[in-house]
């Protein structure tokens, strides 16, 4: 029958996110009883503005760089001295030995990722994600033909439950997303915890004759907020590892869509797959990301946007809700807070929530029912302000 | 068997693609003998600046806009002044009937035609295309599992060769892609050529009981050079038109990836189509258009660049081409002169050319053999200095 449209697509584009569902709901509220008066955790949006030297560093591109070369097509895959300037400071940092060859500039964390599955899913193949997860990890490898598989939370730490893990892959299994620090939980996830992911995974690529690829996924690689917080390299941990990074919140650029792959240099067959992922960005339409911005970011590695605020934000609603009686996962990294909620169903939970002005996200599309996400990356002023109500909703489940 | 990556997208990301390869070439052959004695005419880069006005209102932005506004993310759909500064200009110039609501906001050209096409292609679809056309039309509409048929070429004049058209239109056509002003010829394509393929699509659509798509592909809209050229708006003449559209050739924003698509409000279905559209983007991972650029764009709508010195080079080229004895296609705007090879092989003809240091790309991947694309979007003076080359090249041939 003749489809006016792609169906799958249709679907997606009207799917009630949640997240989104939330946000609109409080901009509706906003205009009935007052911006103050409604306090809104539901988006991921940095609230912490830009380094001051990413103003300068473009304002200093306008000042000097000719304007063809400035604004005109980069490769595909990104400018060399970009890629070669982001090469040098992962090295730096983690001892990795990438190369500029194996570096890929994107449009973003999600592009990274959309890329990357275009690369190497092929339909009947399967990839698998920890719960809770990104929920856009289910729509982006549906949309290659391949199936997502969901790896039971470990409702315990929220570490990576491996255990449940070895029971689920199959020879179909061609690759795992994880994402360090986690949205939505901000869990960093161990050094122990990967190495074992990694020793599991290299045992049954052995078994199953074919690599496995793993996919991290680090849009939050920068945001972690004690001294003791490492989050480890994953290609020095194992060959077969595609990094997927994005700027939008190590430096507050989210809308600017600027990121990049690493396919790792120990990958085998790297040369191929590599030109899978070229092939892939020109399928999806990418052309080359943001030809200014790939400049912006070679000058500003190594800088974050004042993560102190979002440090204290979190010291702020973890020990305060914590008291309040709420169990909270303490996140060491991103700016998100996992708690569980005060009933079994956190749908109405985050009704109930509502009715204190709190607009929270349920977990359910995290792929983990009975908790509720805080993204705290807002105003330390609002979250002072909220307190008051999430001790009132405590109380009203008897807390 | 299993298959390490996408095979399709490895062939992909391995094509050698002829303008490519030919910008290689003239890289590698600068070093040899100097870059001011190599005619490098591969590229469509646009080679005029972005009119003052662009880094006047990013300097402006940047010293009155919060960062976190300036650079967060935008709805996915494009920020709502944005597109309404879009449909108002578009129904001042055009009185199209455009509302806020209909526009989708893009990262570039490619972007808009990838996620139309798979907002409305299914497998087994097809998609017609006008050689010669832009190679890219397969790659994107292949990526969604729909067929791409290509319509002979017009060789006398190389506007839409309706009879052809006519005459490989099937019920399986779900979409035809056009580009006005052409790449690679530089033709506009006549208002009443467009308006017969209007008719025989709404008869088509009779026939076959079923909508067929108008892509409109327009990236060089505002690229045109006499008084007398226009440039129909195509949702005034079909009702099932989207129109793509880029702002990288007319302000010079190539490598910032902004555009957008219009899903025509006369569009049966409409906002079925347009959810397929947001599930598309959403699906494909562009999340948001730059959100930088969508603010700058809205406040330099009706800029271009300097239009006057396209113009200069096209009347040297055709004007001392066609003196020499080459017939020279008579280009209405775009920055491209199509030129009908001296020998029936336009490959072999190329090769000769680069004897004299002439890099031209031969027409065969745009679906029609026999003759060169000339983008002459580079330096007047470089022209001027590659006359007495094409001169030669001519004589060579007995001309």
């Amino acid at each position: 029958m003749f489809q006016p449209y792609q169906s799958s697509m249709l679907a997606l584009g009207k799917a009630p996110s949640v997240i989104r569902e939330t946000f609109e709901y409080g901009n509706r509220r906003a205009k009935e009883i007052g911006r103050e008066n409604v306090f809104d955790f539901s988006l991921g949006n940095p609230s912490v503005p830009a380094p001051e030297s990413v103003h300068e560093t473009m304002r200093r591109l306008m000042d000097e760089t000719d304007s063809v070369l400035l604004h005109g097509y980069t490769s595909a895959i990104g400018a060399e001295p970009t890629r070669q300037a982001i090469a040098d400071d992962i090295n730096r940092r983690f001892s990795a030995g990438i190369s500029a060859a194996d570096l890929y500039m994107t449009c973003g964390a999600a592009a990274s990722l959309t890329v990357t599955l275009n690369a190497i899913l092929c339909p009947g193949d399967v990839c698998m994600a920890f719960a809770p997860f990104f929920p856009e990890y289910r729509v982006f490898t549906e949309a290659t033909g391949a199936k997502l598989t969901v790896v039971p939370a470990d409702t315990e730490n929220f570490q990576l439950n491996l255990a449940a893990f070895a029971e689920l892959v199959t020879p179909e299994t061609k690759a795992v997303i994880i994402n360090t620090p986690n949205n939505p939980t901000g869990v960093v996830f161990t050094e122990e915890n990967l190495r074992k992911l990694c020793d599991i995974l290299r045992e049954k690529e052995q078994a199953f004759g074919h690599p496995i690829y793993l996919i991290a996924d680090e849009p939050y690689r920068e945001l972690i907020y004690d001294a003791d917080t490492v989050v480890p390299y994953l290609t020095n941990l194992y060959d077969d590892t595609f990094v997927c990074y994005s700027f939008s919140k190590s430096i507050s650029l989210p809308g600017e869509r600027i990121g990049y792959i690493v396919v790792s240099p120990k990958m085998a067959d790297n040369r191929n797959v590599y030109a899978a992922v070229c092939g892939a960005g020109r399928a999806l339409g990418f052309v080359c990301a943001p030809s200014m911005m790939q400049r912006v970011v070679a000058e500003n590695l190594g800088k974050t946007g004042d993560l102190s605020i979002y440090r204290r934000n979190r010291d702020l609603l973890y020990n305060a809700l914590t008291e309040y009686g709420y169990r909270c996962i303490y996140p060491d990294g991103a700016f998100y807070l996992w708690v569980q909620a005060l009933e079994d169903d956190a749908n109405a939970f985050c009704q109930k929530a509502r009715d204190y002005e709190l607009l929270l996200v349920p977990s359910d599309s995290f792929g983990c029912k009975g908790y509720i996400r805080i993204a705290y990356c807002v105003t330390t002023e609002m979250i002072e302000r909220s307190l008051p109500a999430f001790k009132k909703l405590a109380e009203a489940y008897g807390k």
